[in-house]
């Protein structure tokens, strides 16, 4: 199939670096130097520094939506330059890139990898390799190479395992789930580990009371729109988990409620 | 036409999602998988969140500058999963697609659109369709199929009215124009709701006194760099709009003002 | 060759707008307009307003991982609509567009221009020009046409010399290395103006001695992991220079360390 007739292959970056770092600008002159023809998607560099727990949450939530064949790259990556290992993962059709240090291990809980390579051959390398930016010298052009072909056989040894995170478990007793906040979004929406799945026997109307710290709320709604402007109130969002939002309100600033703050349904 | 000689399609996104956001990610996501080629580009992400008239105003400022044909997506959407219908607008050859509580009013005003109709056909949408992300869940599919070359009168009935804002007027008398500040540029420059055309029979030289809460300039120029650093000063800008600025510095943070301040041009 | 068969060009925007921009879209729509296959890539857009030097060190040191044809459009540009020239030079066989406000000088003293053109025939810009917003009505179009295969001869009149910045020199005597810190990135990493190559005698082990204000360590180490956390380190950093950091943490602003700060390597 010639060049020009193939579809463009998708490439995203995930990373810690922040909005508007050149490190970014960097990664896609050496992807767009391989491979011109790459479609490079941003899914976020607002992942706080170092915080891998946050990245692995935002390319669990989003990876899905793209379609099979992506190249994900996620450099949320404090140990760069020591022993951790740079990998591959294949789950769900797509193809993930980067250290193993838990950040694509999300992602492999709902999606188990089918196939996992270690990145150690240097020849899909840039030459020179720097010891502070793997993102730009490994796993850049071998995001550039998977999207021009390449096999991931090829980039190394297969694994069985890789490094995993420690999640908060939900508890789930009888009349009572209890959780956390995983995450706060640009709104001040409060995100939590509580899946829809979870909260299928449980009762939609006032006999539900949802807690958040010091904060209550009675009753899980389908929209903000059910409950008057600033009301505290609990409803099922769009990733398919429990979220607590300040109707028209930025409820982490308001309430003071971060990411671990403990949440419990009861009825 | 074949697919691969006919020009990328372009979708612009303008939401009130924060830089960084994945929610951002994931729509690129619906719409990749939908349309490859799609070419897209943000208009911005960093309008303040639910903030339809600072989203309109951006809108408004920006798609004359893209090609007819551009595919406009606007997701500033406070009101999402409540019954506002989501619309579709035909405007100076382009598309636009967002809820209608007002945030396509704006650009409707000076460019009438030639056919408004009602996104509610679920063909296509997402197969899931989340209560709280229509930017996602509706209008990112819905604006991939248009970059494919789906007609807009497939989308759903036509529409004769769209929801509009009530914005401040600028008054004329003899002598006196009397207008506000509706944006402030990340150079903290004052944008105003006074154009090009009502200042044709202003004097450009000392004459004309320009003043804004308690602040007062002579003049209105033609760049800043007319007048020294540290001045504030008039201009029109390159939106075609009176702007006040402090030369070199910036004027909302040095003088305290904000959108919505009066300003009055008098000679 | 066929439109449809040739390499997408690809264009970069270095700007001073601020993430989120909506002149940064307008730009992107000038672009588009002109040349809709143009592949546009953001260097950033975070540099910080009016500062000419943190614009030439971003694009200085991204700009080199860009393929050859790459077109580079910087704006930061205070002096807009002022006598300064907007000039093209072509440097590592890419093209580079600019206010001559020492925003390439940077670059220029690495890769020598071998072409350096005054742009200055409207023909090629904008039908209507601002006096403000020479990015958008002057540089966004003239980029758009050289990556159509407009001949930088077209622009204007050959120039011999552009505007050149003073950066501090790094001194450098027998067993002492004075310079300072020239940028500090979203990490709060301290990245400094001393060279790989100035430290090549430089002994490795406890014996070096480097000193940033009252702060001081010892060694030159390969990468973060080579110290504990919270440590107070100097390693040889991606772009090739000196760079301090704490690990793990955020040393300017644990340290208070800002742009400009004298940094000394003594041994």
């Amino acid at each position: 199939m010639a060049d020009d007739v193939r579809p463009p292959a998708i490439i995203t970056l995930t990373t810690d670096f922040g909005n508007g770092s050149r490190y970014v600008a960097a990664m896609k002159g050496v992807i767009l130097s391989i491979n011109s023809r790459a479609q490079i998607v941003d899914i976020s560099h607002a992942v706080p520094p170092r915080d891998i727990r946050a990245g692995a949450i935002a390319l669990a939530e989003t990876a899905c939506w793209f379609p099979p064949g992506t190249v994900h790259v996620v450099v949320v990556d404090p140990g760069v330059g020591s022993k951790r290992r740079i990998i591959y993962a294949e789950m769900c059709g797509q193809h993930f890139i980067g250290p193993d240090n838990g950040v694509l291990s999300r992602l492999a809980i709902a999606q188990r990898p089918v196939k996992m390579f270690c990145v150690d051959d240097p020849q899909y390398w840039n030459r020179e390799v720097s010891r502070t930016f793997h993102g730009r010298d490994i796993m850049s052009p071998v995001a550039a190479r998977l999207s021009l072909g390449l096999a991931p056989e090829k980039l190394g040894p297969p694994i069985q395992q890789l490094v995993e995170l420690q999640w908060a478990e939900v508890q789930q007793v009888p009349n009572r789930i209890a959780g956390e906040v995983i995450e706060v979004d640009s709104f001040g929406n409060l995100i939590t580990n509580i899946t829809r799945a979870m909260l299928a026997g449980v009762p939609r109307g006032d006999s539900v009371i949802i807690t958040c710290q010091e904060h209550e709320t009675q009753g899980i709604f389908a929209t903000f729109g059910d409950q008057p402007p600033m009301t505290f109130m609990a409803h099922v969002g769009s990733t398919g988990r429990l979220e607590l939002a300040v109707v028209d309100e930025n409820a982490s600033a308001m309430l003071g409620i971060k990411v671990g703050a403990p949440v419990c349904v009861s009825w």
